[in-house]
């Protein structure tokens, strides 16, 4: 059987660029992931591992123009945008060069032999060593940032752990590329190549999550794709680790207080936050709770005149339009569901914005209306009216994990009068980010980031956007009554490297 | 259909003590986690958990004499290990007050709004919150400290996490005495006696991994049993973490200089080791590689000589009894494996210890040898003698993860001579707990403590004993943009309740 071949594809014409490569067949898989394994000593030493990430960053700077380039013929989200996510992903790079740097993230933990204590302690020293090759599965939506040099592959490298790329299809090219550049980093700091492996087609996917050899995977997906790999993860003779972000709808509430004092002000806010890169964010709103009532009418009056002055957009494939189109078709037809703004198809390659109204309670209970509460890919957003709390509440109530909830507050409930504290309570259990008067699109790459939510936001309790990413890499060791002499030097008690830890009982930073 | 009996069992007779209770319906199974989770409110206040923690350890003591009386009627434990057992458990709560106390598990990150960053911070303030409802499957081999109050359910409940406990079939009556005096301690706190719940029975453990309220689960008990429960969390509609504590061969590493010096003094740790409690250990010595030669011999005439001299001891239950005489004896049925003490049946009741030795080079590839590198539990090692360093690398090398891993130096190769660092480093990939010149048996209650390894020891990457233990029940959520009026206490930048922070990039300690 010939290997099937790997189109580049341009979305804004539906037409074929190149032939990138053949899919990966199962023993290349294996070639590959025993290459990342075999680097994995390369990565041993952290002064090697940030240096290797911040040439990383430096290189594919170097190379900029000729990646945006290629990656707008294949995703079309267009220079300005593209640019920007470059310059994330390599600030990310080195945001994690400066966590490796620091080493508060090996979590070393020092006891000294305590008698008094039942049963008595020996000497204990801990820390958090690398778990292994990492599997990293590339997003459609962010071919920077979440794909061959993005947050996975960033943290997994800070970690020590060598990665292999399952390159998304949308982007193949794009993909082969920045593997180059991150190989050519490797190699000014004396790492193989093999630390960054890069596979093509669906099958070398699920071959990769079940090699044995493969320690982790992370994922950002659909939750049909994440929900196949997470199941083949578990199920393998020994399971690993599977951090997947599958899916989100990220509901607002817009307080009837918040409504009154500026609804103009949230429905201009929330178009351009749900048709943000032609609605393709895991983090685009898609659900909203709006008051019924004239201070509501406002509102949707507002984003009606917004999302209409919004430009046709491609997406990033025509499967992804295909689905774009049926879903909100699907949407729309429920009864009593109203379309303000019609979304759907636009020209031949491309899909134009819009929002659906309904009202509350029909998403109280189970029935043909939880499709609303499902994502929908794309400039589409649905507006649920509700009458008083007690609908709200029950709407919140069915809703399944995100990755954000937001919630709109007038100033004095900004302020502590009314329910916002209550509100924010009720929506912490929904999500891993909770906002106030904001936008959930853009999610920033900083310590305190959590990019992750109860499933199917994702499949573990991780986040993979923030410096706390690297721990999903990682897993602790202690050792009892080792001599000084043959102690990592991480866990010697003059502590040379001058590391964040915890000594006795006493936190040293 | 009537509902079945839980009986209280003697292991010392095989006989019936009294009905402790009936196997829970799922219904039941469903009342009590409903219960559980109305309870999670009493459990928010960090001071209320403490409190709780420090009251339940001065209850268990205060009721020492029953619960201990009751524990070795069930178990055949003794009076002295329970008495030392429950003291450990009372000490663990007590940890895990302190823990709670302190704050530090809440891994508090603010960041401020930082326009210089790409793309710019906005307020960012993040810190971990509980799941929810925990399912705790109870051991066999520790009725205090893995079972109704041990690590699982105090780490849990650190966490701000109601438990329901699934009680171990050996040990019924003791599982409901200690589940009364958790919830004698949670109503002097206002907290619903909910918080602490028990079912019994094998398919209640079932109904209840698959509970849409159960959040996470803590196991520790066989592969067979505990894989069975982690492939269920893994297949519900919304998986949920499952740390299981599954099986571990501890493999120990005699160096032919450590035999050479001291052959005599580590026959004798083994004995000790291996037979400790009726070898019915997790992280008993399981796998023990000596040199051949003469060395070894002492070493293996040292061993004979004190396994000889155990006495015959009572297992858990009669079922364990059967499979460990059946578990020996396919083991020393192999071709060229020798007992020098053969272990097997004692009494009508007992088992008595033994050893079984072979030469290494069988256990080098995969075949009909393999069962040499599975589990057995009860009072029985096998000792592999190798050649060389080859042959000793070449078993190791098919080793599955494990809970500890063990080296025996001589004091030159302690001081740094030879290849102790390098067998270090071979065993650090086997296991989570590393150990010179000591023996695994004996888990320390302490910060540094990890006491999980690569599956099967565990099917997650986290402890189950030491103070990282409540992480495992936690998951973060950031705020972005709240006000100071609407932040939790935790987040505000004033610090009131002087919480260990990461403070915009700097760590407050």
């Amino acid at each position: 059987m010939a290997a099937a071949p790997v189109w580049s594809v341009d979305p804004r014409t539906g037409k074929q660029r190149e032939q990138v490569a053949v899919e990966a067949t199962a023993q290349e898989v294996d070639v590959t992931v025993r290459a990342a394994h075999e680097a994995r000593a390369s990565l041993a030493d952290r002064a090697v591992r940030s240096a290797f990430l911040r040439t990383a960053a430096d290189q594919l700077e170097a190379a900029k123009d000729g990646l945006v380039e290629t990656a707008d013929a294949e995703t079309a989200l267009g220079p300005v945008r593209l640019t920007g996510e470059l310059a994330r992903t390599c600030y990310q790079l080195r945001a994690f060069a400066g966590i490796v740097d620091e080493g508060a993230f090996l979590d070393v933990i020092i006891n000294h032999p305590d008698a008094t204590a039942t049963p008595p302690i020996p000497d204990l020293r801990r820390y958090k060593v690398p778990l292994g090759v990492v599997a990293v599965y590339s997003a459609s939506n962010f071919p920077f940032a979440f794909s061959v040099a993005g947050g996975d592959t960033a943290s997994a490298l800070a970690a020590g752990c060598p990665v292999v790329v399952k390159a998304h299809p949308d982007h193949p090219a794009l993909s082969e590329l920045v593997a180059k550049v991150l190989r050519r980093a490797a190699a000014v700091h004396g790492i193989p190549a093999g630390v960054v492996g890069l596979v093509h087609g669906f099958e070398a996917g699920v071959e990769l999550v079940e090699h044995p050899l493969v320690a982790a995977a992370g994922f950002t997906g659909s939750v049909r794709g994440g929900r196949a790999l997470f199941d083949a993860a578990a199920a393998r003779p020994a399971p690993i680790p599977f951090h997947g972000e599958l899916g989100s709808l990220n509901p607002v509430v817009i307080t009837e207080a918040a409504a009154a004092e500026r609804a103009e002000a949230i429905g201009a806010g929330l178009a351009g936050s749900m048709t943000l890169g032609v609605g393709q964010f895991c983090v685009k709103p898609g659900l909203v709770l709006a008051p019924a009532g004239a201070a509501g009418d406002r509102l949707v009056k507002s984003l009606t005149d917004a999302v209409s002055d919004t430009e046709a957009g491609v997406l990033l494939d025509h499967r992804m339009r295909d689905n774009f189109i049926a879903g909100v078709a699907e949407r729309a037809e429920l009864a009593e569901v109203e379309t303000p703004v019609t979304p759907g198809a636009g020209s031949q390659h491309t899909v134009s914005a819009g929002f659906l109204t309904v009202a509350a309670e029909k998403l109280a209970a189970e029935g043909a209306y939880d499709l609303l509460l499902e994502e929908c890919f794309g400039p589409v957003t649905v507006v649920a009216r509700y009458e008083d709390e007690g609908e709200l509440r029950g709407v919140l109530s069915r809703l399944p994990g995100n990755l954000t909830a937001t919630v709109h507050l007038s100033s004095e409930e900004a302020d502590g009068e009314g329910r916002g504290a209550e509100i924010l309570a009720e929506l912490t259990p929904l999500a891993g980010r909770v906002l106030v008067n904001g936008w959930p699109t853009g999610v920033a790459v900083a310590a305190a980031q959590h990019h992750g939510g109860p499933y199917p936001a994702t499949t573990s309790t991780s986040t993979s956007v923030g410096g706390t990413a690297v721990e999903r890499w990682m897993r602790p060791v202690v050792y009892q009554g080792v001599p000084e002499a043959l102690l990592p030097v991480e866990l010697r008690d003059e502590n040379s490297l001058g590391l964040p830890r915890r000594f006795d009982g006493r936190l040293e930073r």
